[in-house]
């Protein structure tokens, strides 16, 4: 038996994945917490103490970030050094840091290539499917982003490997069903039958959407609420009403799942406008996987596009729950060695 | 001399203004302080106390708000009664409360009818300006917001008295020069001469574009930035190169200069877009007459029209720095005596 440690580090999410291969098949346990790194990067050690304590420390790590890109840090450099730092703290062995190319790098590497290893989760997911579904376009949909990754004859056939590359080629859209600002998603929704511009304050976000629309359960609206108030519905209400600049006493509750209803049908048209351009230029339509706290808005998308979708844990037959880039790096790095 | 102390309590900034009626007109002094609301409402009281340390506490007291929007309240009832309950304090004789039928009620009534009390300083400015410009817009541009308000014989013609209505009425933009996330100004900056989707983070806000395009200077820039980092060109340009998941290594100054172009652009748009609907309404050509930290984006909405502004200082002959609607509220009062 040999067992792999992955690790995924958002800037809003610090994710663990210990994927062990055994008679069979693999066996694969998750673990994460949220974590804003801007709000105190000095704990990041101490977090991911946490979660390798949930699991346990095996002598092979892999790791991909994505935390670099937040302004806790003045460049990527900086942000992916930090990353390197604090994942060596917490690491028995050698450490493997995942490239956009699809190898691993050691740190030394790392440090002097930062941009190779900055924000390349989504590529370990891809080929991981690659080897399960030859042509597909895998859309992992989490908290933040969404991103979309077209696959063709067992390879990834991506457009663009840095983050702004990829937001250019539409295949990284950051949007996703829990920290995106609905003034960021809309410009404006329907109030008394008209269409209202948005207030542009951090009032609203999507995870209110989704809970209020019943398509996310409250316990999964991990992230903080703008308002610091519950991720309830009732309370979800009370921050979209504030997005037209009104409040509960003024709005009645069905103008507000209006209003959360044109926010959710804009953010699922703009995952399926992405994936139709992506469809377009395959060779034959395409098998949708789908992974993520926002899987839900993956399968709406390709319903939109007339595409199958399938979950990504149904085409692996095991659960990566919502973990997807971090089991990917500790497979691939189990099958590499 | 009877001198009458006007507020104007936002959500982001609490400004007053000091007015004394002296023979042959009126003496005006303001201050004001940045007050984010929300990170701790029960300072309030202090910061009003140490603004009015800064004037001096006559008999004569007009208030007016904004700050009840702000989400450290559940509705506006809450902010409103909590405001009234801070102003109380900080104040000798009896408080006027303005409201957005242009009329001053006491407290207890302002207890009673929350809604007419709340964000009525647009009023207040407007029933000045009518005073002396008979037809014209006015337009306030401050940290977060921008107010257009038509003048047309001498009365004020605007359409909507609440936040909501007046936002569906084109009246109320909530945009600014300061708070605004640039991710909410624009979904799209150029980037390698194609239009690159932006990040939906707080990367960036129009401080930001405005310092480092040098209309505005970093001593102005007084709301905290993004990133915590100073209020320079130099770091405004870090904050924008995230707004494309980019940082300084990746992107020339050029390059960030174009997108910061890009967001001014549709920003004097957007003003420029309202101002010309508004305009369209009334019978003949307005003044624009161009108030708030925001002047100069007033100033060229003003020009894309082909429509000619002038400064509010100007028109009155008085300083009204940067607190239009408190020097209003407290000549309002003063007239109405």
């Amino acid at each position: 038996v040999t067992a792999v440690l992955g690790w995924d580090i958002g800037g809003a999410n610090v994710k663990a994945a210990l994927v062990d291969t055994v008679p069979g098949g693999l066996q694969v346990t998750t673990a994460s917490r949220p974590f804003e790194i801007w709000k105190d990067k000095s704990a990041l050690p101490t977090v991911m103490q946490a979660i390798a304590g949930e699991l346990r420390l095996p002598v092979l790590t892999a790791l991909t970030m994505t935390a670099e890109l937040s302004d806790a840090f003045r460049t990527k450099r900086e942000g992916v050094n930090f990353v390197l730092d604090a994942a060596t703290a917490v690491t028995k062995g050698p450490l493997a840091v995942f490239g956009t190319d699809g190898r691993f790098v050691d740190v030394a590497t790392a440090r002097v290539h930062p941009l190779r290893v900055a924000a390349a989760n989504w590529m370990a997911t891809a080929l991981l499917v690659a080897r399960h579904v030859p042509d597909g376009i895998l859309i992992d949909v989490g908290s933040t982003t969404t991103d979309l990754t077209p696959i063709e004859g067992g390879r990834v056939v991506a457009e663009g490997r840095t983050d702004p590359e990829r937001l250019l080629a539409g295949q990284l859209l950051y949007t996703g069903v829990l920290r995106t600002n609905v003034a960021a998603m809309v410009s404006e929704v329907p109030l008394r039958g008209r269409p209202c511009p948005v207030a542009t304050e951090l009032f609203s976000v999507a995870g209110d959407v989704h809970v209020l629309l019943g398509a996310l359960d409250p316990d999964d609206y991990t992230s903080p609420t703008p308002d610091g108030r519950p991720p309830t519905p009732d309370f979800a209400a009370e921050r979209l009403a504030r997005v037209v600049c009104a409040d509960v006493e003024m709005l009645t509750r069905v103008a507000i799942v209006q209003i959360a209803q044109a926010v959710a049908d804009a953010q699922v048209g703009q995952v399926a406008a992405a994936l139709k351009r992506i469809a377009a230029r395959l060779p034959q339509p395409p098998q949708v996987i789908v992974t993520g706290l926002g899987a839900f808005l993956g399968v709406s998308a390709a319903k939109a596009c007339g595409l199958a979708a399938r979950d990504l844990s149904d085409v692996l037959g095991i659960d990566v729950g919502l973990a997807a880039p971090a089991v990917a790096i500790a497979w691939l790095r189990s099958v590499e060695r």
